[in-house]
């Protein structure tokens, strides 16, 4: 029966161009002029499923990005799986920071540097080969399959909330795996118990109707800058903590457990600074750096501009300032319940002489995610990648959005179980993103068994049970 | 002897045109693309001056842009008078808000709209026009006469204070006419008693060492953003008082007569915020706004920058931030000191985990400026202004800064009169910037007026015992 690994040997370097090819695709989804990269992504996926056996595949269309479906459902008697990954990928700026273009992949030092290289195409690509190795060899799944690939999470899934709610008997499922997120290290694994909500917001400070000249009107008219960075520095104290009226109100609290579970993560903080090249640590008082990241809300500017910043020197008092920020959230914390605070804050603190518009970001909420550590699936997973990794894998609250994961719960009651192989060290989101081949290899294995175990230990009603 | 006015006339729309080929000559002093072309500028310059009768005109090199240099110097026992103006312009950006590219000048209801239409290019050519009326009409001038054009008034002319210093003969003079600035309005005179001087910062501010995924490390790291509105933020405080320790200590207070002088001219509230578009006037508590533009130093944010600003959103935790920084500085403010206290302060306020280099901008520093209202100079240039205008002139401070009067009078010994005819609704240094027609020819007459003038009534030796 382990006929499925020979299938993803031989097969390998076949899948490894396959992924380049798949990478070469500039599907990003927050930049207009890459819609069509989008839908190009989507068919090439499309394409690839019919050629793995999984059946009835199909591009749907959504208000945004369209999503890829397909199944596979002839294990009668066995759960459904839902596997869930995404095609589109963030922007590539700022290009000249890539060694390669970040859509033109490169392998060096079996590495494959790209955007989108570990998040999420080399990783939602693994269950997708996992699962053609299987029916090619057996033909027959050891569960029931169903495939969800989504083309818009890096704008935050704007309509996939209403697409998961109007296709609920389509998608209904046992258990979810998501194909989106990672391990802890090369050699340790880990379960994401919790995952955080994500808020947007937006303010555009509006001064004169034209850049004016500064010694002609400077001191005389407020400058959208001064209030905007009045704004901003107004959103958290001294001791890192966010300063927006309510914030913290249904942020649950720490447990001793929770605080415990943490602790036995090892952190090692010359490490951390080395990664991040950060000059110290920071945060808010009375938590450490894992609380922060994945059991503590935040706010973070992600851009801010205004007036001249070329070469050289523009004597102006500008006429506006921009200000793009996210919050990160945690149970029970509601995305437009905290972007409505902010709004709230915003509106106290303006200063005079200005005008201010605050508004929520386009993408669509996401809300935070906490799934317990003794669920079924939860306890089958961390057996797998025991084996695998021959340690056993820590269970860590990321500090990152699977927006999904909240959404499946909500209309499909059921959990998600994030197994995914890409690592933090791998610079999602920023210049030089890449993937190892090992993970890519070492995942494909992981899966193969987790497919195997969960149709031989998992059953329908055990799960529903633990809900 | 009235010649040279017919002369004008009837070659006015030959000047015209020669001014609109001028002003098709992108010199962007601040961007080094453009280096080139204020080269360009300098040559038509140099050529439009021997054209005019011009003597012994040469383009003279510096570290920086060049400048152009002429005279003619056949009027035995009469003053000489040195003309100032400038050839480069500022940046056309952004040039998505102009109706015409700021390099292809079009006239529009008797305007001609283009970069450096009024700053400083439709100014500049004035006296020279003059210079070649009279000289091709009576062959001689009613003074000797120095043109110094030059190519980096827009960057703060950084390499003039040396070239003044080592020019002192070939620029020595009795009387300086300065061809950048403007009157009040357009049937509304002015003479410009002070003009301040300008201190340049830059903050750059670092965080990690690239941007960082905003879920996984928000929260965790500093993030430059916030640490940059700190630091702008606790520049003002609530009265729109400077906070930067020592940044009034040397500030002359404004003496009755000074405020009964600005008090004469009228102020009109909703004039001012209809021509800036702004919501409200602000500034330093305790001082009318044309005290605040003229007699108070003031400090503005010219530019922020971080993070991403792209369409849509990218959820990160940016590496760096930067912001460019002006403060107009009055008697006796030295540049040099203020720049230091302002990156003293930085140093001072900068908050944990983010590394922040603060540093002098690269234009040279420009002394404020301001020359007693009894001056001989001063007091002839009234009498002409009255008399083309048919209105006493008001005498004003200026907000904006023309770093060679303090120049000329540090090293020649030479007051200037600010005798240029730019309005103030004229967009100097933003979109659609334009020039009137009807400026550019009463300028013509009026310069034509007051070198006959400083001719006859002004003698070297009063001039010389007013310092």
């Amino acid at each position: 029966m382990n006929e499925w690994k020979n299938y993803l040997i031989k097969h390998q370097d076949q899948f490894i161009s396959e992924l380049l090819e798949f990478l070469r695709i500039p599907s990003v989804s927050g930049l207009s002029e890459h819609k069509r990269d989008v839908m190009t992504a989507a068919e090439w996926v499309e394409k690839r499923m019919k050629t793995a056996g999984i059946e009835s595949v199909r591009i749907i269309p959504t208000d945004g990005h369209p999503v890829v479906f397909g199944e596979w459902h002839h294990a009668a008697g066995k759960p459904t799986v839902l596997i869930y990954g995404h095609f589109d990928t963030m922007p590539g700026e700022p290009f000249d920071l890539w060694d390669n273009p970040p859509f033109e992949p490169e392998i060096r030092d079996d590495r494959i540097y790209a955007r989108g290289a570990t998040d999420d195409k080399g990783n939602m690509f693994i269950p997708l080969l996992v699962a053609e190795a299987m029916l090619k060899t057996s033909g027959i799944l050891p569960v029931n399959l169903k495939f969800l690939f989504e083309g818009q999470e890096e704008i935050g899934s704007p309509q996939l909330p209403s697409f998961i709610m109007t296709n609920k008997d389509m998608l209904a499922c046992d258990i979810v795996l998501c194909a989106d997120g990672g391990q802890w290290e090369e050699d340790q694994p880990a379960l994401i118990l919790g995952t955080k909500g994500l808020a947007e917001i937006q303010i555009d400070v509006q001064g004169p109707d034209h850049d004016l000249h500064s010694g002609v009107y400077g001191g005389t008219i407020a400058n959208p800058i001064h209030a905007l960075a009045k704004i901003l520095d107004s959103m958290h104290d001294e001791d890192g903590r966010v300063t927006i009226d309510g914030f913290y109100n249904k942020v649950r609290p720490l447990t001793d457990v929770e605080r415990e579970q943490i602790e036995r993560i090892p952190f090692n903080e010359t490490e951390y600074l080395n990664k991040t090249g950060a000059k110290s640590l920071y945060g808010e008082v009375g938590f450490n750096t894992y609380e922060r990241s994945g059991a503590r809300p935040t706010l973070e500017v992600n851009g801010i501009i205004g007036g001249f910043n070329g070469e050289g020197i523009k004597t102006i008092l500008p006429s506006s300032a921009r200000a793009k920020i996210s919050c990160r959230l945690v149970p029970d914390q509601n995305p437009s319940e905290i972007a409505d605070l902010v709004l709230t804050h915003v509106d106290k603190v303006v200063p005079a002489g200005v005008k201010v518009q605050a508004y929520k970001g386009d993408g669509g909420p996401a809300n935070p995610y906490l799934v317990p550590a003794s669920e079924v699936g939860m306890s089958i997973a961390a057996s797998v990648l025991e084996d695998v990794y021959n340690k056993k894998p820590y269970h860590v609250r990321e500090g990152g959005t699977i927006p999904v994961n909240a959404l499946f719960l909500e209309y499909l009651h059921a959990y998600t179980i994030v197994f995914s192989f890409g690592l933090q060290d791998e610079r999602q989101h920023s210049p030089n993103e890449f993937f190892r081949l090992s993970s890519f290899d070492l995942g494909q294995k992981a899966y193969g068994i987790l497919l195997n175990r969960l149709g031989k230990e998992l059953t329908k009603e055990g799960v529903r049970e633990q809900k």
